[in-house]
């Protein structure tokens, strides 16, 4: 298998992801397409106070949340625009406390089929040294026929 | 395995988690624990507009957490307060798209030994019969000199 | 969603596997058929000795195995011989040591699409009340053409 | 995190498997631990005609017990022996048909807890660079009293 080439710069991907989900950034701002590269992608999430569990640590749906938009990024990059595809699993190892700071979800693409896409994610600090999470991620990617 | 018998109330469960999760509900005021049993729980959610996807389905973020909350009030439910419980694992399959109004999670507990604990929930609407996700989850309960 | 009807008899289906899989009987003529009912399968496994791990408890290959068969077992019993139906992903939580006996694994179809099929499994001894873990295993289905 | 540095070798753990589980490898002679790092470990599996399945393709419960052995030997690599080390979670996902041959099993530690390790694990070819599975396990490692 060849590295994929991404078809979509992480601009493009952030203006898709403002037009496709107003809300999720309208009202937190908070995950940023940063880089995208062959057959990986990077997004970070600045966790916000309603993200913060009882002694300041992230949440557990937050980290899962940016697991879900790394691995689907980095899926879209080098697939292109297709909003219809569809998460069918995600599992995700929680290993260590997030520190509080930007949160960086780093998603490779595993497996780019004609029907399914796998990505995996680490999500760590800036360093990345010592992931607080790993996850892997499946999405179903539609038809062409119904993708019109 | 005798089933469990629960030692916290749905009303108590509701309460605690107004104290310890403020944000969740001050923001949202969406999840609800509706029912306690032996082994088992229900935790309702109204999904608001933020957690809708175009074509007005929910979002995976939300079913996951969804999925988590559930999960873990089950485990609290037969265990009783112990904030410091803590996700390691969370495995989801998105099974179908979910229909507009209220979403039920409903949680059995599979494991509960001295230093983990096991879910599993089924995320449907009232009626139950063909569920939008199945999720298990593993918390990690620690040790009693630890919960002080 | 109605429930799915069966479409193979238990026999059919172990009369299939001796076909499609003669190495995994011949060796070992462990797995077993027993029920197949609407949306549901039991196999069992009679866990033969190169199965034991120190202490006289069944491996996790062995669960795995049993897990993975169940599941494919309750697909295939509703779509008719499919051998091209491939897992895609299996995710297994294992709650607690087994007993030495008959391990059972009851398999339950969630979710039965055009191009995924998804069932959730328990394997437990006879009585089936403390499961022995639990599992969710995904199956790409081939598109008609390809099964020509 | 500082790299963990192992301390068994290879040759030891091969030692070690051959003494704790002998039917794995009295019958089939196939898992070989080829290689041990600072939180790394390879294992090798020459998958004999019993892994087979129709078309000439490596059977999941293979790809499976490859995936739970390589987990399991970075941490043994990094622990030393601990026959008690239980899995209590593996999750996989399937990739592509693994080609003939032998296969690698290429496991990275993830956490290593005083009550927690967390693994994850590529299967590939010699190369590597389009792995066949990939997989995450859990295991729970005994308190020192219970280790004796």
């Amino acid at each position: 298998m060849p590295p994929p080439t991404p078809v979509l710069t992480p601009d493009e991907i952030n203006r898709y992801l403002d037009d496709v989900f107003p809300e999720l950034n309208a009202t937190r701002r908070a995950y940023v397409v940063t880089d995208v590269g062959e057959g990986t992608a990077v997004v970070t999430c600045a966790a916000g106070p309603e993200s913060l569990r009882p002694g300041g640590t992230v949440s557990g749906p937050t980290l899962m949340t940016l697991a879900d938009i790394a691995a689907w990024v980095v899926i879209l990059a080098h697939v292109g625009r297709s909003a219809l595809t569809v998460t069918t699993h995600l599992s995700i190892d929680f290993l260590r406390k997030p520190e509080p700071g930007l949160l960086f979800g780093r998603a490779r693409l595993m497996k780019l089929g004609k029907r399914l896409a796998v990505s995996s994610v680490e999500i760590g600090d800036a360093d990345g040294r010592a992931p607080y999470a790993i996850a892997s991620a499946t999405y179903s990617i539609p038809p062409p026929l119904e993708r019109g």
